[in-house]
């Protein structure tokens, strides 16, 4: 899907002074930005085919063999890669981020929705979860995601982790995911460093799995900038770590003032939430808030399983968070 | 292939003095680099999931409809979606890029190569050809490739014109391409603008084949700072456009003194060209010449229909021109 995804600031003409739409923490770094206008020579020459000195450090820092680590651009690259890889009849667990069944659909294999993973049929040969979940920010409880997954062992199961660092529920550790002979891990440096515009991902998967992406891999696939950034990013860790319980209290103090509205919140374990608006439709409030504000918010009618009163909030800073509470209230009281 | 392309500098540790292994004529640009710095905040959001500024900046130096553009992370990633959207039997006009048969193979297609593009088998139902070439820098004759294109309305020709910029030949014009309903056009901003780093490159094909191409693709497939660059590039054309004829005059020079050490070079209409060694190995050559020089020359056995004693060479300045036929010259010496 090309269009209609959130955090996007690009389409408005109108300044955005709150981009509640991405659900990635805004996190400046002028250390990287320094950085990057040292390494902006990089331009002139080809980046490693497999993005190497990036791949080894991510190798450490997820404790795996080099080996097990594909570098993608951004973790999109890596949600095609494996749906090209994989699968004939894939399950997505809805709803979620769009790109799984896309992904699978455009790689000419079959996809059905469903919001129980316990059951899955007898033709599933592909599961993608997305944990944290978008649109919704729950996590599935981590001993029965593995139950789940070790009873299946025909089964491929694809996590989409990109929203780890933004929870403080447990997620599937990545020497887990080398254990076992059907799960492949994705994980972004979009939402880990909160580096969007640079396209960085990765998976990890152990020996036969990884063996058959590779080589599917073109090269080249990660520029030169972007490495320099991940290399600088997985260099300076502590510089990024976002305080995901600070995060997370934000979001429920929001969920609170929500709900006095009329507003459902649905559970979430992140920074971000999924809601539905009593009444109204959610592309009107966001074209609201847009024009008299200037805040941005994702309208979720286009996930699958939802409908036109659905919409997305990430949690920003408590002054911003205020603002908005009172932005909905008064675009509910003139309905 | 991930490894055994050329401009491999990543790979060694010795400090490379000239660069004869890429054909990217060097070019640094400190405008550019400059408006690089100051978009560097660009990567703190996600960039337009088509890359539509770049776009639009493409279709009007194309002269063709927005809609005819699909701008792709590298030429090699539109080589990839072409080869993955169209064709069951492909032709390669072979030695050629690696990555024409390697994307078709990787997109369960079957290839076969040849070198004689005016007999086209009727199970092909795809053509793979670079123009000017990689490695030989040969340009095919733009009456007879028009003609050829259109005596098979069946077969579809995809051609890669990276090279464009390198050659003061004729070649296939992209209003040309839009009449055509079997010609789709690639091209690079890395061969264009020397920026390899940055991987960018545009497919450019009429109605119902661009079509079939949008509906395959992910989004965000450019980062940021990429779309960046190549606004810049396409808003000051004037500070890039390499001197063709001066190019191919440093070639030619090289291929006259090549000539007298009894190397053989093919006929070439651009920068670079293809040798071979009287005796020897030309990997054994690359390795003399970066130890003793800190030259990077791209050896070739790995092209498909090439011997060991084949290598490329792309013509830098005069004098860097000069002291690689020097060093060669006491290779074989010694030999």
């Amino acid at each position: 899907m090309i269009e209609g995804h959130g955090d996007d600031i690009y389409a408005f003409d109108v300044e955005i002074v709150s981009n509640f739409s991405t659900n990635i923490f805004p996190c400046r770094n002028v250390g990287l930005e320094r950085y990057l206008h040292d390494r902006i020579p990089t331009i002139y020459n080809y980046p490693s085919p497999d993005g190497r000195q990036l791949r080894r450090l991510i190798a450490a820092y997820e404790n795996v063999e080099q080996q097990s680590v594909i570098v993608t651009s951004g973790a999109v690259e890596a949600i095609y890669l494996v749906a090209t890889a994989f699968g004939h009849h894939c399950m997505v667990v809805a709803p979620t981020f769009s790109e799984y069944a896309d992904a699978s659909l455009s790689a000419g294999k079959t996809v059905e929705f469903t919001m129980d993973l316990t059951h899955i049929p007898a033709d599933v040969d592909m599961v993608w979860i997305c944990n944290p979940n978008n649109p919704d920010g729950r996590v599935f409880d981590i001993d029965e995601l593995t139950a789940i997954i070790s009873r299946h062992p025909e089964v491929l199961f694809v996590i989409d982790q990109a929203y780890e660092d933004y929870t403080c529920s447990e997620l599937m550790h990545s020497s887990v995911a080398m254990e076992m002979e059907n799960l492949i891990l994705i994980k972004s440096l979009t939402k880990k460093f909160a580096l969007p515009g640079l396209r960085i991902g990765y998976i990890i998967a152990s020996g036969v799995l990884i063996k058959q992406l590779s080589s599917r891999l073109r090269p080249w696939m990660v520029n030169s900038l972007a490495v320099e950034a991940g290399i600088y990013c997985f260099s300076h860790l502590n510089e990024f770590k976002p305080d995901a319980s600070a995060l997370c209290r934000e979001r429920e103090m929001l969920a609170e003032k929500f709900d006095r509205c009329g507003i459902t919140c649905h559970p979430s374990n992140t920074n971000f939430m999924l809601c539905r608006l009593p009444f109204g439709k959610a592309i009107d409030l966001k074209k609201y808030l847009l024009q008299e504000y200037g805040f941005l918010i994702r309208e979720c009618s286009n996930f699958h399983g939802l409908d036109e009163r659905y919409f997305r909030i990430a949690a920003q800073t408590h002054s911003e968070n205020e603002s908005l509470i009172k932005a909905i209230e008064s675009w509910l009281r003139q309905l």
